[in-house]
């Protein structure tokens, strides 16, 4: 069951989308906004396609892998390699230059962390994307922490938003979010890729969210620069219980008790005493994405007198059966949020990809959970998959619902 | 003359150190410290030689780059390249990996932004790696501002370090370090490979620096992420006459003042409404390494009522004739400091290096602007170059001058 879930997360990022090789492509290619300052290569085109181009005169094979998808490339006169790619769903998408065998990150394009390493993503530009783009309004901050966690005497490394106002009236103090990467991504991805602040930034200024603090701490699955030196490289924070939304904790990949005791115990107790937060339940929430939205469902439901709400993002949901006491979770959850890709929901788009939303319906689960007295909220994110457009809409879906008091 | 000083940045970083490709290497490589999260290569061995390994089974050659000098790799059994540097001076070294005639960042290695690009670095281990080692004491913060600089109305983008108490008291006000980066650096440079929030972080807890906030902007001669979104790729912000601490405007590559217009203009209005600072000229400070040295040394004489202390490092030095007011700089400039590396100032260790210091000898330059009633300080980083090794010591040499008052 547990392998099944990895399974489900690496195959839904290994699938092609609809493949369109036969049409030529549009000619109107423009440089992706994820270029390197003044770079020409990797291009976007109206339908989403890719075109990559890398000078490489005595190679013998390149390729473009596009989230394991690869794509030919052919050689011109001038010795650079040039191939595109299929129409891609709007939004990120994590690609590398296969030459001669061997998998390089595109040099014409800047870099993110995600699958494991840092490496290339490209932006095909979506039709919302004002929801993140950066606009002349007030903007927070992303901050970058370098601390030792007491309990587990380890160097960690954590990004921090802070909203535009947090410094105007130093007496005001603010909730706190607690947001998750997922699987093999780290601390920088909701901030790099997932354009957080921006998006916070945005809702703020039209009156949308209130303001509050995100926090963006490393998971611990897969190494990573959250948590360095003394123990950088030793055993990494584990992982969870795979079930639908089973409380409590777990063994083997996806066990996060350690990563549980390190929020508890290190992190928030570390941003209640460095930041002016309303340090109480009511005004904490957690939500994460993919396994991160599973760390969430673990930990919240384990800690409820810590969090008020509860963000899922392509994680799984939450069923009644998943809940052992009922009563607690009625009294003291404020929002229960649970939201997917419509690729990821849909039986016609999925066509045979493994996987598919974890641990039952996830509409279903959280309908019932909402007839057992829960409030919840469910979101479908159009025309995207397990893929970071889908959590990019989510976090601007799920923070207007937070700490209505 | 202005051509003079690139070529003289550019090849101080295309030489090799010293060579000594005869002598086998000692066989205690380990892992660099800046190297992607669980990753073997590259290593780093006792001697200072980088090992490079990449498995590229079709590959015709490989070579291992560094700063310009390239070192032959040899396929083993496995499919894998491997390949050795002769040993290389202590310190951060940007490399890369060239791949039957196309060069990629090593997929072993981080990221920062460097000679232009976002690429591979590595750690040769320093003597005095303490003075930016992740410690046991309180942390300040790095913080990633986005907001659009009213006068151009451009997009910019901007790295403010605060200190570890900067949010404990918010009556307190702080003294600003505006510091500048190299020709095509950005403004993440210092944050990430010059580790100036380290640096800093350990001084305060030694009680050596007086707690103050240092804002790293973007220089904008390069592309860069400085600028971003309407004006992208557009217009870099120039670049200033390159004589030897020639306060004024300048033309042409080295032409700083658009940059100089931005940073009186934008900039520091933005950082005193937006953080609790000292905004007068007792508690503002200006430095930088190399172009951002050169810089400093014609925007801060050129504003002797916006900025107090001055610091060049490697990029040049001030003597009493570059000086139109000697009166005013007497009574308005409180520490001129200059700094190289040893190998910069050293006729021996150039052997024949284009360049050398910028602008005269910087020794005579100091002693002569002291003997005129200034105050100086001269600093010479042992056994490096025009490297970062030499500009993160001048950061630690230069911040306890700062804000004595």
């Amino acid at each position: 069951m547990k392998l099944a879930y990895l399974s489900a997360l690496v195959l839904f990022a290994a699938l092609p989308c609809t493949a369109q090789t036969t049409q030529p492509a549009i000619e109107d290619f423009k440089p992706a906004s994820t270029n390197q300052p003044g770079r020409q290569y990797p291009q976007v085109n109206s339908e989403g396609r890719v075109r990559a181009r890398i000078v490489a005169p005595q190679a013998q094979s390149v390729e473009l892998d596009i989230s394991g998808v690869k794509y030919p490339m052919s050689k011109r006169a001038d010795g650079a390699w040039v191939g595109d790619s299929t129409p891609l769903d709007e939004g990120h998408h994590y690609y590398q230059l296969v030459i001669d065998g061997a998998s390089f990150p595109d040099p014409g394009s800047t870099f993110i962390y995600g699958s494991g390493a840092w490496r290339t993503a490209i932006e095909i530009p979506a039709k919302d994307q004002e929801i993140y783009a950066l606009k002349n309004v007030p903007h927070g901050q992303l901050r970058e922490l370098f601390y030792i966690a007491k309990s587990s005497n380890t160097q960690r490394h954590c990004i921090v938003y802070t909203p535009p106002d947090y410094d105007k009236d130093p007496g005001k103090r603010f909730p706190v979010l607690y947001l998750q990467h997922g699987l093999n991504e780290n601390e920088t991805g909701w901030g790099n890729q997932g354009h957080a602040g921006l998006i916070m930034d945005n809702l703020i200024a039209d009156g949308k969210a209130r303001p509050f603090i995100i926090v963006m701490e490393n998971g611990g699955i897969s190494g990573s620069p959250g948590e360095r030196g003394a123990r950088a490289g030793a055993a990494p924070a584990g992982a969870p219980a795979a079930g639908g939304g089973r409380a409590g904790g777990g063994r083997g990949l996806f066990n996060f008790s350690a990563f549980e005791r390190t929020l508890i115990d290190d992190v928030i107790p570390y941003i209640d005493a460095n930041f002016r937060t309303l340090a109480d339940q009511p005004h904490r929430a957690m939500a994460g994405l993919s396994m991160g939205g599973m760390q969430t469902r673990q930990i919240a439901l384990a800690h409820l007198d810590t969090f008020a709400y509860i963000g899922v993002f392509s994680g799984g949901s939450i069923a009644p059966a998943n809940i052992k006491d009922m009563d607690s979770v009625k009294q003291k959850v404020k929002l229960v949020f649970v939201s997917y890709g419509s690729r990821e929901v849909d039986p016609a788009a999925r066509r045979g990809r493994a996987g598919g939303p974890f641990g039952g319906d996830p509409k279903a689960n959280t309908d019932a959970l909402k007839d057992a007295g829960v409030n919840t909220h469910y979101y479908i994110s159009p025309q995207t998959a397990h893929e970071w457009q889908t959590w990019r809409r989510s976090l601007h879906e799920f923070a207007p619902l937070l700490f209505k008091d």
